[in-house]
């Protein structure tokens, strides 16, 4: 089951250099697992901000909201979700 | 080049019924082509609304204001465009 | 899985009082059908407002958008979905 | 008398640790009691974000003010209310 | 109980102005009837704007929105409720 | 002549607690005196938030602004105006 | 007293000519003699828009009202207004 | 040549009381100046707002920027500017 | 002096196709003649919209105004107009 | 390739003032280098704001990203990007 989220960062200003690069690094490997086990299915950049758009491919609403809370940067993220499903127009039975 | 595309359809309540269904047919033909020659890469419904989530994959900002401008609803629709690029996070060096 | 729906309803004023009728008359059988077989689970209005807050219980996203796009008043209708999940201070497992 | 709650969380992020931990253990500790006393019908998580859907039954608006300023996270949180009533097409005469 | 209602009135521009007068005189008895009665406590125009903002004191969600839904504007009003109660630095207990 | 007013109260998480009583004190004085003396003709709490809707009863526009650029919790409020006036189907001349 | 008005003009662009010509005229002749009494005292076009921004100067909010209400193009507009009074730093007394 | 002017002055609360004092003695005099000059038309206060409706008299956009980014309090003003022009309705040649 | 202007197309769906042709003909050599003599300095169409981004170099705000409310156009465009200036970091004396 | 980017800088006020001329050198430095180079097509401050509007002119989407994430201000602006391309009306082929 697809969701589209979209995801804005909003790092304090404040926030030490060192603490900033160890939450970075974890969000890159946590993100990259889920990425590679297929839940996490598309990642890009939106050009010129610190956000990115994301389809996420997930069992139900419980494994996506438990997937997005466990980022590392969740507590400096807005997020939006919207559930997502086959166009009738699409061409193929199963686009994700 | 990627970009995200959300289209919302508005078509007015007093258009005659025959209009309307030649119009979806025409769309529907347009888009297809356009997925199957790999341009329109993603089309997702999203759920309880007349609207959808496409991912484009053009030449550049011509390209892609042709196909849509050319869209059969496209004077009915209202339509957001963001350019996309490869999140540095993403596994895949060219997700699509 | 639980979504919450809001629905608000925009019947063009020169809409023919018999078609209102005919509307109103089938929208309320569709939905008690859903509300009988527990894919509705809850449908409120909203005070002062021609508008209404929903809780449906489906398999996925979907039947939520199958249901929804299937209501008579589809057309005269703004619809926003959210997915809703077990809060983690529920004292019921299972509140729907 | 049912009310339509949607509480948002915004914990400032240099709040220490012990602090956050300790609200959090008496808001739930609060919801709760409510919840089994039956003032507080239904509480559910809005996936992907830090925020709760929530139906209160109460005898009037003053109680309802009272139950929600005195949630341990009211001084952190945006709320917001709406009265609801029966629906005119629900098929159950008391739907909480 | 009291609320706190606002009323934007949208009357399309080409409905015959008989059919507004008409409506209009409807309006206003209603009014003062709910006025008189002790229903519609206060009802005031805001300068410049086709709107009022009325104060309702009423026995529950329920009677607000049967009076309300009644009105003969309704179908061309947009209406904002929101739930008040007793100010703890009021002066009076019983300020209506 | 009427003014509708409505303060949101933003108070920082980080303000000492004895800051914020006494500035809470004072600001309940003030409010009680302008109640007593009939400037400040109602005050509601509206449910739910930490914001009051008011309705003052002033000279004119330069008396409104010195009663509110004079509140204690001036500093930490949103606060917005719209002058009203009676209501042509008002039952009563002088409805305040 | 002062008040600040902004002003959109919204014409439906099926209004006969004929009739659009002459609520223009009444509107002109209208506005002309209430800028000449002194009670409209300034008003400017906003570049590019169809919209002005006008500064009154009336007894109260009643004759705010009164004189907008009476407006020919009333009925096709939207109306803001703000009352305002002498700045602390002025340099005039009685800057109209 | 005219411009429309509305400054929202938001000044952080943990700024030194003498710091304050200090920045709006230096604005007050540097206002007073632009508008003993005729540059700066008119000032009024916002009833209930720390803010102001201001109307400038430039040669260009170039002046216009010069004088607002000079403004002692301008890093803590949110500006927002419209250019305006004679109304062709207006009495006066040159209303200023 | 340099202005921003963006203007947004809204044709209604009913218009004549003969009328629309004749419209955009006008509107087009109306534009071309601008562009020619240096006023319109750029237009840019936004991708998947019916809309343009331009930039006008004129005299003043009445020159602007005259030229923008002059477009066959006019009545079926929401336009936004901003003044821009030399930013302090262009490499350019004169950036048209 | 063309878009339109607005960029809005929002600098906290307890940023001490060596770090921010700094910062400013740098990015004064960064812009006109790629002004220089022809990337930054345009770029023009908006009277009254810190903020500013530029075209660049970028082989793709990434490009564009590249240059924009690494503007020494990068942290301190909220960015808006529109892609932009020729207008039918243009009277140059490649107006940039």
């Amino acid at each position: 089951m697809l969701f589209h989220v979209r995801m804005n960062v909003n790092l304090p200003h404040d926030l030490p250099a060192s603490d900033v690069a160890e939450i970075l690094q974890k969000e890159k490997a946590y993100s990259q697992e889920l990425q590679r086990n297929g839940t996490w299915r598309h990642i890009w950049r939106i050009a010129g901000q610190y956000a990115n758009i994301s389809i996420f491919d997930v069992a139900d609403n419980e494994e996506l909201h438990r997937l997005l809370s466990g980022l590392p940067l969740f507590k400096f993220m807005d997020i939006e979700v919207m559930p997502l499903l086959r166009h009738p127009s699409a061409v193929r039975d199963d686009d994700r």
